[in-house]
């Protein structure tokens, strides 16, 4: 699928299949919705997939790597060397993703499209590098307008890839300086001006370095001027290219009815052009957590959706929607295994 | 162990041990406490169990059973044969507690305290009868101190006799009307006259009859004068046969150095008592979930502790227990195979 194939693909979710596990709720042994979000959940994965026993075993985990040309600004903390050094330590089954991934029974594929290194030596790594890194956008683009395309793409081609061994789709990312371009998109998309109030500590930045920051965001927004309008126009301005590959995989993801969970700051930047690309694609995200970033309550707003679990988490990777995966699980219990008041012989009398 | 060697051999958790998981964890492939508070649950399970590994695969649900004479006051919609029903339905296999530990790999131990029925036919459940159900405490105590101390020594005889299969313990209850006296227990231990703001719609109640039972409560807190300072006194006076044992079991759990799982509304009001009786046993308590009942926020600020999950549930059974246990194997897993700084070859540098 080219991303206008994909984008035409993507339909809402099924209201008959809701509305049908709606009605298979009301007889399951508790009182009403005393479940509470668990059951909003269930309904919203039964309108995904056009089923009541949807299918949640097998999780993937998509981690994308990318590097950011902005680092050069001292925007982050972090020697950009990281990002290659993490993704060896992932390759190696070390780091927070592939833990957490094991111990939800999920895969993790990890995918190169941007790294500022020769990842060919590192086991497992898909070969889709788009550049050496993004360019530093303090002066012009991020990217070409082709770029973001090819990135939105390759996250449309990694989801049609995995979608036959695959039920429960999730974000994830590793990319030094990352945390800059998703406050800048988040500012773009909430047509402020004013980027402070959306950025964050990130990996652990001090309070003078946060402010240089914001200042660095706020200049890039008037030189660059991405239209909130051409969300293509904003992937290529301020975006990256793990940033575009998430946004890809999730309308990869919709276009084919499968749930996608979506990490934190980083993949919900992802999310918001994909939102703006596809208003129904936002219908397939299930926000696993809320970042404990400045800036990702309102990429929840603009989303319009609530996230499963507040943790204080700040990592991404993916490790939000990993510790997430177990509530899709509990979900699909409910719908396939819970006793009704029909089958148990229980009174339904003051329900 | 009786109630009162039990509460002598309660020591709280080691300073010693949660430094060295603070430690361990500042060596981790991630920015400083990237994981928030898993890692907060980590340090708290050193802390508890005397180690880095601290085992959490043997998870075990105590659900105890109880009825409630309080419900011939009309306080609950449901009719009182739903406690037996409902536990001859989690016997065999059904009911939400069933399928949610299973699906967290959870074993599920039926108890009964004081249900106004013979369950003697039902297979599974373990027989530790006090009495058919509580007295009617709009006219006297719900039980007579004798029997408040015996539903305490079960719970520590549960946390006891199950200690050896078992690395978590987790509460769970079944009573039609428990959530009257919990809401009383929550006005006791707060201090306060009135009871309206603590209590809320259990299974469904509708708003004349909210406004009845906090009448109720009222009333008898008047009549019966439960003493705050004499935990023993509360739980006979407005209690129940199930919060008893559950603040029992909390109390068994944290004098053999177990961490135990506290459920929602009524499990928090075991707890209150669990915590009034000894003060160090809330540093073996974890709080599962925020109830969607009102004043579960107040027994929370009461206890000290912030919930990991928030999902709007207000079903009991140990279900919210249940949908947090996934955390526990997280943090576990966090702290036994995450690489480190050391082993990975990732910088350190600007963390």
């Amino acid at each position: 699928m080219n991303l206008n194939e994909c984008l035409k693909r993507i339909e809402p979710q099924s209201g008959e299949w809701r509305e049908a596990a709606k009605r298979k709720i009301h007889r399951l042994t508790m009182p009403r919705w005393a479940l509470g979000r668990l059951l909003d959940l269930a309904v919203d994965l039964a309108g995904m997939t056009r089923r009541l026993d949807f299918p949640v075993a097998r999780k993937r985990v998509v981690l994308m790597a990318g590097d950011h040309g902005i680092v050069a600004e001292g925007v982050s903390p972090q020697p950009q060397c990281v990002t290659v050094q993490m993704l060896r330590n992932f390759s190696g089954g070390g780091g927070a993703i592939r833990v957490l991934s094991s111990v939800a029974g999920a895969e993790v594929v990890l995918a190169d499209l941007g790294v500022n290194a020769d990842v060919s030596g590192i086991p497992g790594v898909l070969p889709y590098k788009i550049a050496m890194g993004t360019a530093n956008f303090r002066y012009g683009p991020a990217m070409s307008r082709e770029q973001a395309v090819q990135a939105l793409e390759t996250g449309i081609r990694l989801a049609e890839t995995f979608a036959p061994q695959t039920d429960v789709f999730a974000t994830g990312e590793m990319g030094i300086g990352n945390t800059t371009p998703s406050s800048a998109i988040v500012t773009v998309f909430s047509g402020e001006e004013d980027p402070s109030p959306f950025v964050g500590s990130g990996a652990g930045l001090d309070p003078a370095l946060l402010k240089h920051k914001s200042e660095v965001i706020r200049e890039v927004l008037v030189r660059n001027a991405p239209d909130p309008d051409d969300p293509v126009d904003v992937l290529a301005k301020v975006g990256g290219f793990e940033i575009g590959g998430i946004a890809g995989l999730i309308l990869g993801a919709a276009a084919i009815r499968k749930p996608v969970l979506v990490d934190g700051f980083i993949s919900t930047a992802g999310a918001l052009i994909a939102q703006r690309l596809s208003p129904e694609s936002a219908e397939y995200m299930i926000l696993a957590h809320s970042s404990a970033e400045r800036g990702h309550r309102r990429m929840r707003e603009l989303l319009g959706k609530e996230p499963l679990l507040d943790l204080g988490l700040r990592l991404g990777e993916g490790t939000g929607a990993a510790l997430a995966m177990p509530l899709l699980d509990a979900a699909r219990a409910v719908m396939t295994d819970m006793s009704t008041f029909e089958s148990s012989g229980v009174t339904e009398e003051g329900l």
